[in-house]
């Protein structure tokens, strides 16, 4: 039985589990400490690759059904082999994730039905900084936009706020804006 | 010809490139602007899909050699199919491969031969902020730890000293700890 078949579901979301969800963090808070992993070994030149697969949450250890693995490379004009998308892209591409998955979470809890989300997000960035050529260049993005196309039984007022509150509560989105401290530590080999 | 058979390189990078790349912007620093982009389709439930292809840099329009589809949904315990990682998880990742492309092209810059380069990247995260559960809560993770190992030709600071100089030159590093500004638009569909 896909999922799109359960029972009080709504855009592929089980609603009734959503909110019994819900209700069951409300109750133990502390259920709703998760850690989300991932591991990279380098192949060569600038590309390298990452593993999904562990995490913890909800007071134990889980594996996703399938091992995903996801290859970076830096493309010909940045001197790479172009074997797979910059870590850059990467990123921009989390955050269009976060905030679709969202968007269809809150489209569920408020009764709407959609018919199709697109979004694209770009990034501006300037190389001068990571090539370490000016040092007012930052290294990462100055800016990123994303713009959402949103279809569904709502008017276009009510389609908007699925964005806006799927924003409101997005962790990539929270990340990218706001930064989190990160330790990086280098171990014996 | 793979690339590690090109002359002049180390670790697969060819360094004579990666040298004369940086001349190149240095006489022409506008060439440095780049623009990356994602884009993304909701399939069903919190399972949507990125993809990744166009980029703007050097001047002009460039295709990745390969289209790159990343899907990302929530896993069972988070209502979700788990068709794919989560977006959180895809965050992470792209932090780690930012770190080693880096780190691949510093050892090279620096003459150093890597044989072997793996890391962790763990992030912990309290849901009771997405979830809308507690507002003293922040929706994304509270701190990311990173581990590298490092095994080369140099002594044990020395490459230790490598993972340093990709932190400080790292895009995603850069955004995942200082934040850039995020607009985000709803276009009609």
């Amino acid at each position: 039985m896909s999922v799109t078949d359960l029972p009080r579901s709504r855009n592929g979301v089980n609603v009734e589990a959503l909110f019994a969800t819900l209700d069951a963090v409300r109750a133990q808070p502390e259920i709703a400490r998760f850690q989300f992993r991932s591991s990279h070994r380098w192949i060569t030149g600038t590309h390298n690759q990452g593993t999904i697969h562990g995490f913890y949450g909800a007071g134990q250890e889980h594996l996703h059904e399938r091992v995903t693995q996801i290859d970076a490379d830096h493309p010909a004009v940045l001197v790479g082999a172009d074997n797979a998308p910059t870590p850059a892209e990467l990123l921009l591409n989390a955050l269009g994730a976060c905030l679709m998955s969202g968007l269809a979470n809150v489209a569920a809890a408020r009764g709407i039905d959609l018919e199709n989300v697109t979004a694209t997000v770009e990034g501006d960035i300037n190389l001068l900084g990571i090539l370490g050529l000016d040092e007012d260049v930052r290294n990462g993005y100055e800016a990123i936009r994303v713009v959402f196309h949103v279809k569904g039984d709502a008017e276009a007022e009510k389609l908007a706020a699925l964005v806006e509150q799927s924003r409101r509560r997005s962790a990539v989105f929270d990340v990218v804006t706001n930064g989190v401290p990160v330790t990086i530590d280098v171990a014996s080999a």
